[in-house]
């Protein structure tokens, strides 16, 4: 399956879509609203959410919406329970009566605490964001998602929750612990990929396709420098990955380029 | 390998080990003391920690020890770090110049959240209880341990940490979810579960070992009257686990009939 994300958007059959990301100022997050965009079929809204539009660190994304009437900024930090609900409100006062297609999970921190260097307080902000932040945000939207879901099959198109992993998540894999032991940032993408798991399950039934993407390692902030895979790229991946997700895939952890990782 | 805990304890070449255990004053913790404490070759030392050794909870435990001279009991909260440095200075006062052969991470928190009644601050204590406290635990214990290993291979009666998980904490298996959705509980036992195969590869080269061990599901608080396993057959059957372990079984997620898990 080789359609891009906004090709499968395009055909008749489908809707064109709304689009949510979250932490899209900056980095994956913000390279998708861009692709999203600047695609030939954009979806009808995307909502580009981050903690700080108005500030200096939302300029890049208010350059990009000012191109773009489909993106709407939306505040959103996903560890303050009071700032999701208030983007509810936002995301409904344009959505009136469409429902939410696709809800991209992206806002994450890192964490270079070592055995030696850990400290519980750091260690419980990362599980925050990159876990709670992830449940909290998608358990608002799970009505709307609802009311984007078709009737035949999932699709990201329909309806659908994109948990944005890593592979240094992966258990099976426990990649490169010596090099870089970085427990809390691991243990907490672990924990996420069993909420994207258990999300999987329990939405299916009202249509809503759940999946986890590792976007590869990709130069951004977080990334750093080093990264061989620059953010164009990953995200083009990881569009075309989403639009190849169907019933058969709900549940599953793919990398950008579709392969399959173990939990 | 059907050697139990204590026989293998027995074997000449073999230290007779000091063993402390987290969460001992009730449940599975209590019956772990309760069986090392009571086999014919009983660990040197049994450090029953708990967060309540005086109060009322503590009771059972204080019973226990007033019939064994091995068991000594140990004010332990794995989410305070005062506490636990407090306790590594109880410890070390017993120890002298021993090491220590066993750690076992065995306090969590279970909890019944579902996405609908999910909260924030429930989920990140369950995550400090399972995920962090298991770690900061562990941590200040890494070079008493090091110093009860050996130079041939891994070994429970040597130098290791067992971290005590569950069969809902695999995101292979997604056991039950529309049952019992526990998203905090699942999610930090997965978290929990990276913990382990991470300790594994860092901590093999100091001679310790690491697993993870799923008791079944078991007639304790936790694990209420339902549960079909009495606590005596799980323990039995952890201990006999415990002592078949070896370097090919460091970083393996077995249950309390030796059974391999997925993560
Ligand atoms: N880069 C890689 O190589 C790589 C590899 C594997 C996985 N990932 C994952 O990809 C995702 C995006 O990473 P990235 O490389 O783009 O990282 P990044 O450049 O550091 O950007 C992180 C984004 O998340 C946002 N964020 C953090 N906490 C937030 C919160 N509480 N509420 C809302 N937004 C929040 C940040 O917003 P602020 O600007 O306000 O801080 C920023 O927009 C993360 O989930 C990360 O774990 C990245
Ligand atoms: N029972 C089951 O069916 C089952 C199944 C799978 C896995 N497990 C796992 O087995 C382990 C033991 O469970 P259980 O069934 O014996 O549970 P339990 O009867 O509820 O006992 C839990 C124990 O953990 C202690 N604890 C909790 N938080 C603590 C903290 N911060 N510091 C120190 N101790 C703390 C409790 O102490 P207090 O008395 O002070 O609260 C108690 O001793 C847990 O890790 C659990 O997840 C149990």
């Amino acid at each position: 399956m080789t359609l891009h994300y906004y090709e499968a958007l395009a055909r008749p059959a489908q809707p064109r879509g709304c689009v949510l990301v979250t932490g899209s100022n900056r980095g994956i997050g913000l390279e998708l609203v861009r692709q999203l965009a600047a695609s030939p079929w954009p979806p009808h809204h995307i909502f580009a959410t981050c903690r700080h539009p108005e500030g200096p660190r939302g300029k890049a994304l208010r350059d990009l919406a000012a191109q773009h009437p489909s993106i709407k900024l939306v505040q959103l930090d996903t560890v303050n329970v009071p700032s999701i609900q208030g983007a509810v409100r936002a995301v409904d006062s344009h959505l009136k009566d469409q429902g939410l297609n696709l809800l991209i999970n992206n806002a994450g921190v890192s964490s270079h605490a070592t055995l030696h260097s850990l400290d519980s307080q750091e260690m419980l902000s990362v599980f925050a964001t990159n876990v709670v932040g992830t449940l909290q945000v998608t358990k608002v939207r799970v009505e709307l998602l609802a009311k984007g879901a078709g009737k035949e099959g999932l699709s990201c198109s329909r309806a659908a929750v994109i948990n944005v992993s890593t592979k240094l998540g992966s258990i099976g894999l426990c990649l490169g612990v010596l090099q870089a032991p970085m427990y809390p940032y691991r243990a907490s993408k672990a924990a996420q990929n069993m909420v994207t798991r258990c999300l999987a399950v329990e939405l299916q039934e009202k249509g809503i396709l759940c999946a986890a993407i590792h976007p590869g390692w990709v130069k951004t902030d977080m990334g750093t420098e080093e990264a061989p895979l620059m953010v164009e790229h990953s995200v083009r991946g990881i569009l075309t990955v989403l639009a190849s997700l169907s019933q058969d895939t709900s549940g599953t952890f793919l990398d950008w380029e579709g392969n399959s990782l173990p939990w």
